[in-house]
Parts: C-alpha cells; structure tokens; sequence
C-alpha cells in the first residue's frame, strides 16, 4: 500500500455511512482520515444537541463507536471478515459546543496479531480507545469498545 | 401522586425528547412508561440499521441512555435538579431486527437517597442498569450508566 490509496479508504468508509447506516450518516458523522489501524471521524453539533444544548451522548457514542468498524474493515480482510461491536464504554468527560473529532488507532503488531487469529479461528476479539475532543483540542469523552472480527456466513 | 398522573409523565417526557434531543426524536424513541423510578422506552428498527441489517448499536445506546434522563426528571425535583449521563457500558449480545423495548428501574429507598444527598450537596450520582429486549422477549443489550443529578445553574 502507498500513501496514494489512503483517500480511498475515507471514501469508501463514508459510503459505507451512508448506505448501511442512515442514522449515523444523519448525523453528519464524516471520516476524515482512515487507513490501516488508524481512523478519524468528525460529527457537527446542530441537530445533535441535548436538554442543556451540548452534544447528545448517543451522538458522541456513535462518533467514537464506528471507528471500530471502520478500523475493522481498512486493517483487515474484509472479503473474509466483517466487525462488529461486543461492548462499549464511554465516559462523558465535559460538555461539546462545539464539532467533535473521535480518533483511535492500533498498533501494527496487534493488527498482525488480530488478523492471525481471525485467521486461525475464524474470529477475533479486539479491544480499542477512542479519543473525543472539541475544535479547542478539549477531550470531551473517552470510549473504549470491545469489537470483534468474524468470518461472513459465521 | 395518584396512578391517573401516571400519562402525564409520558407526554412530559416525550415532548421533552421531541424539542430537546431531535436525534432521539428522528430514531423514533418513546417514552411508553414513566413513573417515580421506572421508565420504559421503546424504538422502531426501521430505519436504524447498520451494515448487517441488525438494530445500529447508537440506536440501542440511546433508547437505554434515555432511561437515565426520565427517570431524573420523573422521581427527583425537576424545578432544582436536572440528570446528565456520566459514563455508560452497553453489551450488545443478539442482533435486534424488530422494535426494542428498555427498561429501567429503581426502587423508593434508592430515590429517597439520592434526594437527601442532592438536597445535602447539590448533586448526587445514581446508577441505573436497563436490559433491552426485542418483541420475542430476547435481551438484545444490556447498559449500566452512571448518572447525575445536578442543582440548576451549578
């Protein structure tokens, strides 16, 4: 792979959004950055505000929780394996005014590791921390989920 | 409290949801029980799947969240208090494909000493777990959150 295919995966990625996931893709959750073991997604606040006027939580979830699957589909083989999430927490560190950019990345080696298991056991746990933060720079929210890669027809 | 001013508590919280979270809103979330310490909410799959056609995790996350909001408003002064959502766990343990229905409790003790801390301190933290089931009765997702209540303006 060169630097010259990265686009592709954030294209692909975003119209995966918006074919398979209508909510999430209402929301205006955007990749911006997408690669093997590396994501970045973007939602804006309008419209996904809460009683007190910041981001609702389903909303800072939802950013923070489809990196997984992106990650899930850019670092592995997606013609064999497809991710899905096992369990998810999130902690609400300070309100969002503002656009929210979640960020989460594994490591080449556990991405290695991953796919030899996947490839052993036609499945694979893997553990991944999103970071949240505000156009300031502010960490608004932590999540930490639990996917899992599973062969398609299993 | 009388039992016919149970509705009221419905309509509160869905003209509550309808003008302050329009992303719950547009997922098709309802109240459909609200009382002092239970909240029973429900959310259609039409339209909230993901990419295997299954409930979208931010859809099951938001129809348990919620729960946390009701119940604050409903079983706490509202003219002194308002819930927010500190931290939340959510396991997803069976594809949902129809309409999902969460619930939430907590029992009078548990209300009564949540109030007399935020009476003492001007908020008080509360834990509320909610189990999520499809229209067979299957538990989909199972959510703990932590949540507080908070004096208005602090």
């Amino acid at each position: 792979m060169t630097d010259t295919d990265l686009p592709h995966y954030v294209e692909l990625a975003n119209t995966g959004i918006l074919h398979a996931i209508p909510v999430a893709h209402g929301m205006g959750v955007t990749v911006v950055e997408a690669a093997p073991g590396f994501a970045v997604a973007e939602v804006p606040v309008d419209g996904n505000t809460n009683h007190f006027g910041s981001m609702y939580a389903g909303v800072l979830f939802t950013v923070g929780e489809i990196l997984g699957g992106v990650i899930g589909l850019t670092s592995f083989d997606s013609s064999r394996f497809y991710p899905l999430v096992k369990e998810l927490t999130i902690s609400f560190l300070k309100p969002a005014t503002t656009t929210v950019r979640a960020r989460a990345g594994l490591d080449a080696e556990s991405v290695a590791a991953i796919a030899a298991e996947a490839d052993a056991n036609g499945k694979a746990d893997f553990v991944l921390e999103a970071e949240l933060t505000d156009t300031d720079g502010v960490v608004v929210a932590r999540t930490r989920g639990t996917y899992q890669i599973r062969a398609h027809g299993s």
